[in-house]
């Protein structure tokens, strides 16, 4: 039996499923695993250390820690994911990453209110509109932001903070689809390194540092659900970001006000602050 | 940026790594792997099914549990990595998947000695010699046995017998190259199936059932290791073995024996039992 032989039987094994999309998915993972191992005559060691990989990443993901997600993400899965499911998108938002920090049920703000909720950081007034591709106001979008301290920790991160939501909050646009809120202007962090990703970043020399961002999760009834970040134009990072996620489209100015200086909402900011505009625009489903 | 341009993106993301071959699978991985994506326009709901998948097989995963093993020994990864390992075999006898139940430190029995250990079975008289490629024999080759009791139970397999090896052992050649030892015979057994694995074979309407067969691991000073099973003939499952692991050159007749016929060491067998030969052949190192 040559190589080939096996990998054809591994393949047929699949005729026999009943869903049509699962034997195309599995048949094509057979033929691309197989042609990996054979390309790189993958040896016995190196299958073991695939095999004690994956079984350290499983053993330390939990609900709050996804290092599966992390491995997808630093190797650029999770973003050519995004990409083959990004349809033409003439005018609309382009997606990224939605990264492992995302919650489901996050605290609800008014207009112009603050997701922080102890979450340290410099404020940043952040707003827009969320349009259709025509220009029409979305009104009662649900946006969702969520973002890193400027320790570069997200909530769910610490520890002694079980359940303690801070630096994410979901809010709706008014009737012209505006939106806007105090978040914290973003900083880089690592991705959580002291597992087996780290320990891949670390042999291939990598930096787990992402660009500084902002997570947005965009939802109205009728249009395609967007995912997405906005990134600090002009930062360092912008081009060697750990995940892969960094779009031209994406990256807003984040312009610096100095203490004092009156806020958009009539409030006096103890310290400097900072504020970014971001236009949304949705496709219909 | 196209899909292509972030494959790229991602592979020179390892330019940096400086071990050599750890950089060569790394970014065959990515191509391979990318590849996957592209080809089936994985959804995201796909890909989310992927990272519950792995989570799941994760944390089903112990030390005497092994669900990435399974998932790479049903994916035929186990079987390929072994063939892309056996270098021109000449006369040398052929390899098969270690599988997920070898255990580190099994019992040592002396030449003719049993080891069933209490695990339930057909006895089988299992002899033959340990050679090189000339025929020399090879003294003194630790000999590794280990396989299923009649229930399709490995010892590790057992809740309550933590600890409690039974149907393995170790043994080691003679002057003459020569070995002896009462197994059970093998009987067909499904790989575990109450986990993520099991769920991926019932969609692909494939069966877990291996093969009956007897593990060996076979090591010698100067020679390559080998580690294998025998099967036995004219069984069944041969031709659907849910981790492809049969070879011709591995098939054995198990003779049938009737209660009360005289076994090669002496002993009266209250019922019946089977014998089967296998000569092993080692390659130098
Ligand atoms: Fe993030
Ligand atoms: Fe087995």
């Amino acid at each position: 039996m040559t190589e080939q032989d096996l990998t054809d039987k591994v393949v047929a094994s699949f005729d026999t499923a009943k869903d049509e999309r699962f034997r195309e998915v599995m048949q094509a993972l057979v033929r691309h695993a197989h042609a990996f191992v054979r390309e790189t005559r993958l040896t016995e060691d190196e299958w073991s250390a695939a095999i004690a990989f994956l079984t350290a990443a499983g053993h330390l993901t939990t609900d709050t820690r996804q290092e599966f997600v992390l491995l997808s993400d630093v190797l650029g899965i999770s973003m050519l994911t995004v990409a083959v499911n990004e349809p033409g998108l003439g005018d609309a938002t382009e997606s990224t990453v939605l990264g492992p920090f995302f919650v489901q049920d996050s605290p609800e703000i008014e207009l112009g209110g603050d997701i922080a909720g102890g979450a340290s950081g410099e404020p940043s007034w952040v707003s827009g509109t969320v349009t259709d591709t025509g220009g029409a106001p979305v009104s009662g979008a649900r946006i969702e932001v969520w973002e890193a301290d400027d320790d570069g920790m997200y909530d769910v991160q610490y520890d002694d903070g079980a359940g303690a939501l801070a630096g994410r909050a979901h809010l709706f646009t008014d009737a012209e689809g505006g939106y806007r809120f105090w978040g914290l202007t973003p900083t880089p962090y690592p991705i959580p390194d002291d597992g087996p990703v780290g320990l891949l970043l670390r042999h291939a020399g990598r930096s787990p540092m992402r660009a500084p961002h902002l997570h947005f999760k965009v939802t109205a009834p009728g249009f395609q659900p967007l995912i997405t970040h906005i990134f600090v134009a002009d930062d360092p990072w912008l081009d060697s970001d750990s995940v892969f996620g960094v779009k031209e489209s994406l990256v807003r100015p984040f312009d610096r006000h100095q203490a004092g200086t009156p806020t958009p909402d009539g409030r006096r900011s103890a310290g400097p602050w900072t504020s970014a505009r971001f236009d949304i625009v949705l496709r219909k489903e």
